[in-house]
């Protein structure tokens, strides 16, 4: 019988995570601290984060050991299966052979705990008693509370209050896990009750809601924050993802002529292709493309330029792709991916041509993630769909071209906790949404000069 | 690093179900017509069923290969890990050694993938282009859309009213794999209009909703009916579980003292179960429990007798342990199992005294998925957590007493379908409720005496 899937031992699990910063020809520029413009250090970032994850951030080492006890639970999912998708192959025709990695198979449902169980992980060791962070739609605060739980952290959550009326069960995984739960803006924060002086009846956002969560994390001497994208340290936890697939198309006796990533903030897409974007770097022939909505263009549309992390101007300066921080994604958007940044990594990547993005519109997205669920059975989470789009047609013009070309991409979560977008989409309420150009250059010009 | 997983290679997959009724010492009485009261033969079925799963159905052979098409299909989630509770055995603190089985990776998230996969491939094998079916809370049907949309199959799915409305998420879960979904009572067959004509605001049931699906089943030349729990055959396709078990014990060095599955139908237990009971018979020490709802307490406060299948009595009269056909379940009982009879393969058993049963009410249920939840990580089904209630009794016995057992248990789901009645639990909205024996004797009173 062919094979379906390629399975690792635990013991074949990587026993350090990959840093692509001591491979990039160029690195990226530092991060500026918002009121000085000067470069941020250490010091500035105590406050909220343990000394472990500040060295992890501007380590330039390239490989970094996983501590036994992270390995212990990255364990009760790692390694995750590389598939080769054989059904979508016959579905669709095409001689090219398509791989994947199911990340989906976390208790959490997506790629994010590679990332929250270190940061659960290297609190602890700090003596952190409590994490303060944000949720949009659900996927990083369920992560958080799953790998808070496990260490008996306190995880408060901070949730956009739109989704958290919207998606009560999120919110429920959360509290299954031992978390707590807020709607923000909430009364528990000085920006939070600005927020609500201002309007009670706001329905929150992303950016109110990091605030919310640093401000928490900065005047609790036993509370630290936790992001689930764009910094160094995140992108390094999610290496596990690429480094497992090497070893996988190893056994395999294959290796990808071109590697599909979905693109929000960037773990993902730098998780699944650091190591091979290295042997990219080393001579080797492989492409790397970052898919991204067009509802959210920040690669395919955004400029290079220093922007805030967050939409209030708090967080430090970064340098990045961008749409300006004060972007809000449209509301008829419902596949994710909605930040309006990239990690500072990924943008120096993509900037020297080692990473190609491309955009798609929603209902494309959600064509694709269907053709996926109904020849490989698994529904995929609308931000992987990203991925399954452009892996889809690159598999027909390898079609037309008559190409036996490897593709692989990272299905980064399974879709149960969205089925509401499905549903949205399967009774045609889903319109495609192209960002506007001019708002985007309006926002640019809105920018801080450095 | 000790191990927490036992990973099959897919080469390693059984090739063959385990057919018990081979090595029972008493075989199951037959299935009585419910019209003439006489034993039913292939032909009372053929109208319904395949003859390849007929054939099953009564089968004594010991062993049934696998057709390679469902192999191929299997492969897309089998075989599933067999692990290790270290987490949760260091959480009760006892010298127990609890092992389970995660079935919850396949795409529909529970086990029942096992069988539809089967049954969806023998009906296209036998040319029927369309399948019938019900379901009530959406796992069944989940399964059936998943395999019938993999054969090609239009999969059109009855499901009661009452979820239809309050499960959204389950139905576009189905229609994402390409099924039809009706909300029962419909209008389309005279089973259902009927009820309508009756109560045109009828929220609907389970009976109802079978003698909808195999209404339509008998009725349309090109389609069949199929059921996910109860009969011999589906009980049969799911000792894959059981089967892939005993070779990851044997990898692990271990054995079970006692099994524990969760008992509804009676499908996954017998699946995790009946290789061991085959060992049990030849002289092995393994205790088997099937662990029931208070609320639906079919083998501990049921009679062994002939009842009808379904609750409007169409379907052939069954000898299982019964509550009555006409049982509904307590609108308050959230955690699934709701089945007023069993398998009659496990009913025998029961009898036998090769299985035991207990029934634990459903705040001590979710109290011990929490506990699950927060060790392990994965939010196990309610159904599983059943299951999950015994293991953790047993292994506090263990504890009291010092007891070094091997505990093994079957996770047949994840929850993530479930979090509505998660909330309910965490809110203080669920109650206990044993289901009154006074209501039990009134039901059975009713039955038909044959």
């Amino acid at each position: 019988m062919e094979q379906t899937k390629i399975v690792l031992d635990e013991k074949e699990m990587p026993a350090k995570w990959y840093n692509i910063m001591a491979d990039m020809p160029n690195k990226p520029a530092p991060p500026l601290h918002p009121g000085t413009k000067q470069p941020v250090g250490p010091q500035d970032l105590s406050a909220i984060f343990p000394m472990a994850l500040i060295e992890q951030e501007v380590s330039a080492e390239r490989w970094i050991p996983i501590p036994e006890e992270v390995l212990k639970i990255y364990a009760l999912w790692r390694p995750t299966p590389l598939y080769r998708a054989r059904r979508l192959e016959s579905a669709l025709g095409t001689p090219a052979k398509i791989y994947y990695k199911h990340e989906g198979v976390s208790p959490a449902g997506s790629h994010k705990p590679n990332t929250a169980v270190p940061q659960a992980y290297y609190n602890k060791q700090a003596g952190i008693r409590r994490i303060a962070t944000e949720t949009g739609a659900g996927q990083w605060g369920s992560a958080m509370a799953f790998a808070g739980g496990l260490f008996g952290l306190d995880v408060l959550v901070y949730m956009v209050k739109v989704s958290y009326h919207q998606k009560p069960y999120r919110r429920s995984a959360m509290e299954t896990w031992g978390a707590k739960v807020l709607a923000s803006p909430s009364g528990e924060t000085n920006a939070g009750r600005k927020v609500l002086g201002d309007d009670p009846e706001s329905s929150g956002s992303l950016g109110i809601a990091i605030s919310e969560a640093v401000e928490d994390a900065a005047t609790h001497a036993d509370t630290n924050y936790a992001l689930g994208s764009v910094l160094n340290h995140v992108l390094l936890h999610q290496t596990v993802i690429g480094l497992e697939a090497q070893k996988q198309f190893e056994k395999a006796g294959d290796y990808p002529d071109v590697i599909y990533g979905c693109c929000g903030g960037g773990s993902n897409l730098a998780g699944v292709s650091s190591p091979f974007v290295r042997d990219k770097i080393g001579g080797r022939k492989v492409r790397v493309v970052a898919v991204e909505p067009t509802s959210c263009p920040t690669l395919t549309k955004g400029q290079m330029r220093y922007d805030f992390g967050d939409t209030v101007g708090l967080t430090p300066l970064l340098m990045m792709y961008t749409l300006g921080h004060d972007f809000v994604p449209p509301g008829i958007h419902a596949g994710g991916l909605r930040y309006h940044g990239d990690a500072p990594l990924i943008c120096q990547l993509y900037k020297d041509g080692l990473i190609e993005a491309e955009a798609h519109g929603q209902r494309a997205v959600f064509e694709a993630a269907l053709t996926f669920a109904r020849s490989e059975g698994i529904i995929p989470a609308p931000e992987s769909a990203h991925a399954i789009k452009g892996v889809i047609d690159e598999a027909l013009r390898c079609k037309e071209a008559k190409e036996k070309k490897t593709i692989f991409f990272n299905l980064s979560g399974h879709g149960i906790f969205d089925l509401g977008a499905y549903d949205a989409y399967l009774s045609g309420k889903l319109e495609d949404y192209a960002y506007p150009e001019e708002k985007i250059k309006e926002a640019l010009a809105r920018l801080p000069v450095v």
